[in-house]
């Protein structure tokens, strides 16, 4: 069980003793993540539902890798701003109730201006 | 303080309330992260890095809003694979470490397969 | 019938009339590239394929409008690096040719280095 | 000279071959597309504006060759969809010089609707 301070501090910890922060102006991180969410994004290109779920199985530690990618610039990215990753993430649930009512909302892919 | 298991039980809620898992196979789940990551960049378009920071201050909320839709897709399709966040992040730092040893990555912007 | 050296033209001219060249930098020409390009990718995202292709009848304008819009980026980064991009393409197309070689790449979604 | 109509009628000979068509629904070929574009931009995570110019020349035909699978990805969806690519292309540039009138725009790299 890990909160995300704690990784964030270690991310921080990382960057800090390489002497990154210059590097690491909000544009910047934005580029990066974009780019790593793509590189997740490449390993189901053409491919089906079905041999998607069977690339997570034979590929699991490639995916995962691209997944702590984003993860990590994620993290930093919002340590950076002074936000709060957790309150960000509940007030955005928050915001998806009401957006997204469960009455209209269940087993609907539409998006919340089509519902 | 909160942890990523504690975020990510209240994501699987949400999502459970609306029968959504059906549309969150693994390519779909991707989909939607790189597109929610261009979001973010999207704020950052022709803008100088001081005209970025001025931004972050002017849209603090709004881009905030595209960390929390990137942390919550990130957190789910990584539950919906089986993986333990924290110790994929942790798994990477650590493969950095390798990759990027303080003594020649220290103050460059250089990938490792170019250090 | 329109080549691709008159069209540049145009996006040149519309370009210098506002003194634009300024910001399109390399870096920053596949910034908005990347951007726009997950602009388009947007209009998909949850739905099946036979939601997109009702959703492409039903948003023809718009989705075209995205195409556009990558199309004068593509065109303009091109002529920016002093490529000839109908050479580029023939080149790819070639070389393509030999990395998916009909009788292997026929019917197959598969990468050229997993065929 | 090459026109765009010259240059899909070879994507098409390229794709029919191959038996492909059947992979590139619109959604597929958007994700493709913006999984293309992320790798362009991929070559200059991190750089500076000046590192990301000698990046060009020293990775000019790398580069080139992201561009050219952009572009070959785009001429094809744009018929794909039956669309007259020149055309959308001037459309737009048309549009474009409304959202940007000279007298407002020149110089300035803000977004239309904050001009």
């Amino acid at each position: 069980m890990s909160t995300i301070e704690e990784l964030t501090a270690e991310i921080r910890t990382f960057r800090d003793a390489r002497d990154w922060k210059q590097f690491h102006a909000p544009k910047e991180m934005a580029v990066a993540l974009s780019v790593e969410a793509s590189e997740l994004l490449q390993h189901f290109v053409w491919l089906s539902a079905e041999q998607s779920e069977k690339r997570v199985l034979e590929h699991k530690s490639q995916i995962a890798d691209e997944i702590a990618d984003v993860a990590l610039l994620l993290f930093e990215l919002s340590d950076n701003l002074g936000l709060d990753l957790a309150r960000e993430m509940r007030g955005k649930l928050a915001r998806n109730e009401k957006r997204y009512p469960v009455s209209k909302a269940r087993g609907s892919n539409k998006k919340y201006n089509e519902l």
